[in-house]
């Protein structure tokens, strides 16, 4: 019966961390070994205070640190994964952190128990077969319109069927440059792509100031409107979506947990539900909301900004569902974030995307690769190191 | 015009930490300066991960450390700390951590702006004046129905006109052994007196594991039924709350931010709730809640399990609402959680508790007591110190 002998933490970083909303310029990779066993995860959480949520000392029965609930666990069945997070979730309830933390010990998880059964993580969820994705080519608006323009001719040229565009200057100016930017964005990528809009909960909880720019998204015929609102503002987006229509209410990346996630299907009539493996506490959750999704007629789409491991692993979850088409694929990666992997999810000569049929995630790390990267960090309380950065 | 020039963090904890339910073995004390004005604070939080997420590198623009929207921040008014928040949330959306460690500093700011303003914290909140609470002794189950009632009587040799049990072994055994808890909870603490029942989320969301508890709540007429499953679990919470009428559910310890605790008022059918200062964001959102609940017919309620300091701030948001009866008050609190401030909330003749009325929190800590609890914190990050335990 193998048991979990060791987690390791890799926290890399590009030498620089520009403030941008650029999700890949660093990242925290997850090593577990079980037996004879390892498995590779990430989380996508800011690295060391993921790791301070893995070590710190006890504040009381339901404020644990994660390990507690992971180190000496068996592993050797999908039962075992599920009662491991159910664990972890009980015993750090108290501990915010926690679910960004057990994200990439989760992957990590199911990682390992394809290799130790000869199989892709989507056949151990129990589906027979993965269907090819469309990816949507994951972009920042431009600064100006102009900018903009260029950006999705170019995602144009490389293929792209879809094309998200969010972030940078949309919605805090006014709604007519927005507007500009929406046109610029549908005139690069041509009239019969996907057309995403990705707001960055910009507007917080307002719908007035959303409202004005609906005309542009129905006019240019976007496919979605992300994050208009707070992940929390279940009453604004049910609002919003009906006055949308057709363009649909995209939303869920914030959800750190199953029950938020269902609460954005349940009461703020999204029609695209986006999960992160790497924050909403792995695999397992990710693939119950896809069923829970499916079951009510809600879109899964992947929410995946860092390394093609933590793309791959956000994609096993609905890999078996021949309804939810599209999936995000980032194309602006930092140099670290394709690094850190030796193989890497490429496009076929259609432009879908299809996971590797191996083992476990489909993904080995390099780990000559991450070294240039990586971070040393030592943590001490009361005079004890409760973490040093493990050699590579 | 006052800024913000220092936040120091003050990790204390007992000696031995147990595992137990008692959150009161380890807290999180903030102290912030502007100017000439210091204020002070307490985060309910894992203390060594609020602390790195003060510190950590930024990961992306919207994965910022805390303090980065918080020093250099001018402060002296309402609009001040309402601005800070709002930042603190946008800068570090990414940050899981972020709500409970804004939690000690929000508290802070409040704290010196009263003091700034000489005027207790309630008033700058807009209330005329603070009416008394009816405190619970908050206890936890004992291990047998015989201790359970040994500990309800001395409750009601206190002069408590209400109790809260929880945790320990309620919800995990036998239907019939919780029921003769909850009979000798009633028998101590006399016929009058709320009996308040705390499941501490033992259920997750599993109404069949609920309902057979519920006989025995109506039976010896508890006031409420908290936490019977996670915050999350919001339609099998709806569906209790029908179920067990005339009892009402009670929840919402577990929100860390305003949305979320609406959801609870909004969805889950609940009649109490339970906000916790020190995680939820501060006492801004706490407020937040307390109005939000007002007009909706759900009663508010403190949760607290810490320092008076921590007490003190969780009681202000709601201190001028006249139909917020009860509120929380330890009873079983640890050296520690005592021996950090100079002056505490006492009892007043006829059993109820009132805020003193001095400026800001109106709890003075006593560094010297603190002193001896103090935990060595060292963090590094790429060869650099990035936090420190300060001296007292």
């Amino acid at each position: 019966m193998p048991r979990i002998e060791s987690v390791d933490f890799y926290y890399c970083s590009m030498p620089e961390v520009l403030d941008i909303g650029d999700g890949s310029q660093d990242l925290l990779m997850v090593r577990l070994q079980a037996g004879e066993w390892v498995g590779w995860g990430e989380c996508e959480a800011s690295p060391l205070v993921s790791i301070a949520s893995w070590v710190t000392p006890m504040s009381h029965s339901a404020c644990k640190p994660v390990r507690d609930s992971v180190l000496g666990q068996q592993l050797d069945s999908v039962d075992d994964i599920r009662r491991i997070g159910t664990l972890v979730r009980a015993n750090s309830m108290d501990l915010l952190q926690t679910d960004h933390t057990l994200s990439g010990v989760d992957i990590a998880m199911w990682d390992l128990l394809g290799k130790m059964h000869s199989e892709p993580v989507y056949k151990l969820l129990g589906y027979e077969r993965q269907y090819p994705r469309t990816p949507y080519a994951s972009v920042l608006f431009g600064d100006t319109p102009a900018e903009t323009l260029e950006k999705a001719k170019r995602a144009r040229a490389e293929n792209f069927k879809a094309a998200k565009f969010g972030w940078g200057p949309y919605g805090l100016g006014s709604p007519e440059t927005d507007a500009e930017h929406i046109a610029a964005a549908r005139e690069g990528i041509g009239p019969d792509a996907h057309l995403l809009v990705d707001a960055g909960t910009v507007w917080k909880d307002d719908i007035d100031l959303a409202r004005p720019r609906l005309a542009a998204l129905k006019e240019f015929r976007a496919t979605w409107l992300e994050e208009p609102f707070l992940s929390g503002a279940l009453n604004a987006y049910a609002t919003l979506a009906q006055e949308a229509a057709p363009v649909k209410m995209a939303g869920g990346e914030g959800s750190h947990n199953v029950h938020m996630a269902q609460h954005m299907i349940d009461y703020a009539g999204i029609g695209f539900v986006q999960i992160d493996a790497g924050r909403i506490g792995g695999i397992t959750p990710s693939f119950d909301v896809a069923t829970y999704a499916r079951e009510r007629g809600v879109t899964y789409v992947n929410h995946t900004f860092t390394s093609h491991l933590a793309l791959a692993a956000s994609l096993h979850p609905f890999a078996g569902s021949a309804t939810d088409e599209i999936c995000e694929y980032p194309t602006e990666l930092k140099s670290l974030a394709w690094d850190v992997t030796k193989n890497h999810l490429a496009r076929n000569a259609d432009g879908q995307l299809l996971l590797n049929d191996e083992p476990g995630i489909g993904i080995e790390p390099d780990l000559q690769g991450a070294k240039k990267y990586l971070v040393d960090v030592e943590i001490r309380v009361g005079g004890k190191v409760l973490y040093q950065t493990p050699a590579i």
